[in-house]
């Protein structure tokens, strides 16, 4: 079971932002920049490209409203989107609020933010949708 | 009229991969890493999540087989998913044969190819289509 999957079920918390039948979007816990969101999708697929065409057919359409939300909340040019996926063995794409090309740049070194500030950014976020 | 439009149109050649009534994918020409392509839709719109659910709701599944198609010609782990769309106001994806996470860093500098190296590996993706 990945640890995605343990987040879905609950087992490990996180900063719920949205779900539905199919998907679920969290705050990263590593974030690269404020706002940093995470959407996967609940059956557990390694690849990417591998994910069945009707959850592939959804998943923009569910990540567009949650985007929308962070781009209203954070300051930011628009919205990054990044699909990695070479640390947990199922599918995710990242939602990035981003003011420049660096900031999607999985390299450099993740934001440490407090429970207090997920806490906030999740509520801002969720109001925001 | 956006350069990707032009590209559309043939009024500024490319490195063709693939085509349908919605979308066009090429080779980058200032690609990450070999066998980086670009898919955009025919329709301008400036940024990624304000193109129509329609369209985004068919993005990913057009994108997919050229994804797998990539995954067999160039050795890599998996094909990465960037949308940036900082520079040209044309919503695209990019389509990145990764190792590392660094593989898809924009701020590295950019690979340069030959025309004949361009041509061979459009050649070999368009064959594993």
């Amino acid at each position: 079971m990945t640890i995605f999957t343990k987040i879905i079920n609950g087992e490990i918390p996180s900063y719920k932002i949205a779900e539905n039948e199919h998907f679920y979007a969290f705050l990263d816990i590593f974030p690269l920049v404020k706002g940093h969101v995470l959407v996967i999708c609940k059956t557990e697929t390694d690849k990417f490209f591998d994910v069945s065409d009707e959850l592939l057919k959804e998943w923009l359409l569910f990540a567009k409203p949650i985007a929308k939300a962070v781009e209203r909340v954070v300051p930011c040019n628009r919205i990054g989107v990044s699909v990695v996926g070479l640390e947990v063995p199922h599918a995710h794409m990242h939602l990035i609020p981003i003011n420049s090309a660096d900031d999607m740049n999985f390299s450099r070194s993740k934001l440490k933010l407090s429970v207090e500030e997920f806490k906030e950014i999740q509520t801002q976020i969720i109001a925001a949708l």
